[in-house]
């Protein structure tokens, strides 16, 4: 068998709801808005496939199907059918896993991720924050610093600056007047770093407000 | 058959539960308290007939009932059932619609709104945002303007007030010290426009508190 | 038939369950938290009798049974059962209802109310909003003057400031330090003034923050 | 009969779906988010024995399952199963319980409490506000201190600063950079305090923001 489309779509019908509903969930946060942000998955390691939210439907009434394999570049893979385009960003999702290891990447947009970042356009420090430890780091005496990197739209240049930008010790990375990107293991880490990072970015926010 | 009350039933039986569907969304959200704000879509183009929300009933609890055909001037079309009067703004919802073409018109009145209305009479500068681009405007080194409009019970002169200030390139308009009016292409685009608009708005009340 | 409790059993029967969905929708937006506040609605006019929600008990789960009839001064109804004892303040909405002929009394702990109402300890003026339509007053160029009042735990002398407070053009009462009094000829009217009354706390509060 | 797990199954099973629900209800609002805090309930007071929340789990998505039986020093009481490991925090809570008798304890992680334990390392002063009855203190005349103290990995040391900053008369502590401990005689007591003293907070926030 040389096609891999019918091959593929029982593998990905698994995949393709834990999307959807983990869309679903954000989306209900008020995080994915007009339809914004993409979630991907990845599917397969050698070659590298993700699965990843289709551009321009609403994030909270997606389906199983509603969903596009890519490749490693993040382009749709050919004769998988017709579930959408993928999102120019679904080559940033492609690229964070290439650079991470990641199984799973959050992409949204939030009010407080656009807010705190304007504010601290080279990155967001957090300290002695029990929370850290939700992402890996320690509770007490250790700065750590969220990256914050300017938006483009080209992903090769985004990508570069996240490369770059990248802090190796930290799940997520901000894009400057766009929104967060955080990843994880598998789809439910990527959705405890992506709540914990959030909560990072309003306890700033509601500091900021105090100050 | 002269009566168009019977023949219209069915047709817009569909428009109704759409548009039921569409305010319960926006009022659990909280952009129609106290059974503020109103909804139509268009179902007919010459001539020129639009659905519109009932006035003085909860926005969460419509059933696709609860909405009045309105002619291109915002009055009730003649032997079309008794479901209610159109609100007075049934009229700026024509307007619009006859001003920009949109088939679907979203007013809702949102705490945003209202605020950031108050502080900036002249409208309200967004720029380098990637949310822009779901408005269908550059994520960068564009600066969009979305208007605000002084207040009016006159719906001529309301109307007359937003003609003048429309942007062409913004698909909504902030009634000063009342609420927000976007509108798309249908339902579905018009509730993007309408996420995306009260998230900048958001995000502009959030960057106030922090300065 | 001398005793009114099997009596007033079923007549009373669908104003609780109404009461326990009111009560629901208000706990479900946090303004009932901690088991707080309490609802009534005027079942009878002569003599006054009305159904209060019980304390004590989380206003998110209530039951239609979970209700107290009382008589004019707030006091439990002797032999209508064993529904929970009402609130002390279910004098003040006795007190609320013979002052204004109201036919329903909200009462809430926002924090709105509590913040908004201990900045403006004489009243909270609006002005210039298309909302204070919805509480009966014009949207244009008259001040409208919420009412702020001491809080007490003498049902007399509260019920006392109310009166001496009170607007009678405004069908509501902020009780500093403690939380917001609204009312309507039916439930569904105090729904509405609640809504609105809370809106224009939170306009103001978000303001505040810009200032 | 020597193992106690199959003797405990039924009589924890109960308390098992009571935590999970509240957990569920607290997760809702944003308050233990990316797996944060934990719950437990008394179920036997001599020996004593909490049930305790499972580490590492969505505190959205428990079941009455994933419960952990502990000790009164909060260890996982052998031969009771593998329901996951209880948290290094089920010490505390065990602390909690011997030093106030609470029948349950309540610990999240809060926006507000972090924020105004910040801003308030010595203690959060509430005075003349009606919700301060619902922890059993004083509406007027009578200043109430939230003890905040430091955070520890250590949970000795956590439980002696609980101990020495403990107010007789508030049952609740904020540990700074991390969250909130609140208690009560039983789960619905624990979450009638939770909610209030989470209210105060935001009520203090809401006012910062102002002045």
């Amino acid at each position: 068998m040389t096609g891999t489309g019918t091959a593929d779509a029982p593998r990905t019908a698994g995949w393709g709801a834990a999307l959807a509903e983990e869309a679903a969930r954000f989306a209900a946060l008020g995080w994915m808005a007009g339809t914004s942000g993409n979630l991907s998955v990845v599917t397969d390691r050698d070659p590298l496939r993700l699965l990843v939210t289709a551009s321009g439907l609403d994030k909270g009434e997606l389906s199983a199907r509603d969903m596009v394999p890519v490749d490693g570049e993040g382009r749709a893979v050919p004769g998988t059918g017709d579930s959408g385009k993928p999102s120019a960003e679904a080559a940033l999702h492609a690229r964070v896993v290439r650079l991470t290891g990641a199984g799973a990447v959050v992409h949204v947009h939030t009010v407080a991720a656009v807010a705190v970042g304007r504010r601290w356009p080279g990155g967001v420090a957090f300290r002695d924050l029990e929370m850290l430890k939700g992402i890996g780091r320690a509770a007490h005496d250790e700065t750590v610093v969220l990256p914050v990197i300017g938006n483009s739209q080209d992903m090769r240049v985004l990508g570069d600056r996240l490369e770059a930008a990248l802090n190796p010790l930290v799940p997520g990375v901000v894009v400057a007047g766009h929104g967060l990107y955080t990843w994880g293991a598998d789809l439910r880490e990527a959705r405890r770093h992506t709540e914990i990072v959030e909560w990072l970015l309003e306890l700033e926010l509601a500091e900021e407000r105090g100050r």
